[in-house]
């Protein structure tokens, strides 16, 4: 019985983001969801690509959070379309809330739309939101253990940022077992090794993430 | 209609908790349900207590995970009783759980229970277990911001410890903005500041938590 009403919930959730999707793709807009345990460093990644690719594409955010627009309010404060969206309880975002969300964007003048996830390493990754793929954000002070712990958001994202590599001096993280397990869950993730802090290692993911977007933009 | 199917469930969860609950007062188990995001620190806290208070109380513990037994096995590796509850897809521990951890427990030799919660700032704090008290971790690389966007475990938890202060040189984090949102939260908050790696300020959290466990199998 209560399968069967999780199951309800998300498949009503899986249609409503194939909705989201035909709009997209309508409108030519490449969506990511990022997701991440809390404090990994997604807004600050946000930034970052927004920085980065502002002149390449016209970028807007949609931001989740249960409470608090402190997320909104950085991404607007770099001139970013950014809408706030505030769950409550709910510890993830669905198609529906980023459906809600539509009127507070001009989904004509957007290339890229960045959907920044409540801080959650778990129920994320069971909703679909309309996107073009799911990406996640690891940092190091987190721990190597949590591909073990946490399978499904590494099974379910393309994209695996490792975060705050400008730690590694002072915490015990084993990279090299938290790539191991990682690709051990889903054999195609890119990894990219980065510090939003120092800007290492995020040229590979601008450009990587640029070769998406214009693939996509070509078909 | 969603409303109400989600507080039924929590109606019932409740039910369940306090029938824990009675339990633990008569066989005098002081049990905490120990939450925090993803890597913060919790079981480095929980191999520390046990480290310091196990010739004082016989102690067992209850993991939660989505999957693995990584964390039950490092607490065994010290000769304390563990039993791992992988919830599959469950992001939270419920009062269900706990009982169905029972049978891999002598509920008759332990005198501090510790269980040790999914890592996720979000969903724990919606469920009692049957614990005398919930208990956070927040690390300082997460962030000041913690406090504003996930305020219920805040105020659910009537002890905050925030761990990794031997990272404060490396990352930014306001301490007294988080501590003063935190109080915002929840005047009766306490809280302790420590380094589960080079053991500072591991003391007090120790004393006071030996001093709410001979003050509760003392009522």
């Amino acid at each position: 019985m209560k399968i069967s009403v999780v199951r309800n919930v998300l498949d009503a959730n899986e249609r409503i983001a194939l909705e989201n999707r035909v709009i997209f793709d309508e409108k030519k807009i490449f969506v990511i969801n990022l997701m991440s345990g809390p404090g990994a460093g997604k807004t600050s990644l946000v930034e970052k690509t927004i920085m980065a690719l502002r002149n390449k594409f016209r970028i807007a955010v949609i931001e989740g959070d249960i409470q608090d627009t402190y997320d909104a309010d950085r991404v607007a404060a770099l001139g970013i379309p950014a809408v706030q969206i505030n769950t409550g309880s709910a510890c993830h975002l669905d198609g529906n809330m980023i459906r809600d969300a539509f009127p507070g964007l001009n989904l004509d003048e957007i290339d890229l739309l960045i959907v920044e996830n409540v801080g959650n390493l778990v129920c994320p990754a069971e909703f679909k939101v309309g996107e073009n793929f799911k990406a996640m954000v690891l940092s190091t002070p987190e721990g190597a253990d949590k591909p073990a712990k946490y399978p499904l958001m590494f099974q379910e994202s393309k994209v695996l940022i490792i975060n705050k590599m400008d730690l590694m001096p002072y915490v015990s993280f084993d990279i090299e077992k938290a790539k191991r397990d990682a690709l051990g869950l889903n054999k195609g993730l890119t990894i990219f090794e980065v510090s939003c802090k120092t800007g290492d290692g995020l040229q590979d993911w601008f450009e990587w993430l640029s070769a998406q977007i214009e693939s996509f933009r070509a078909s």
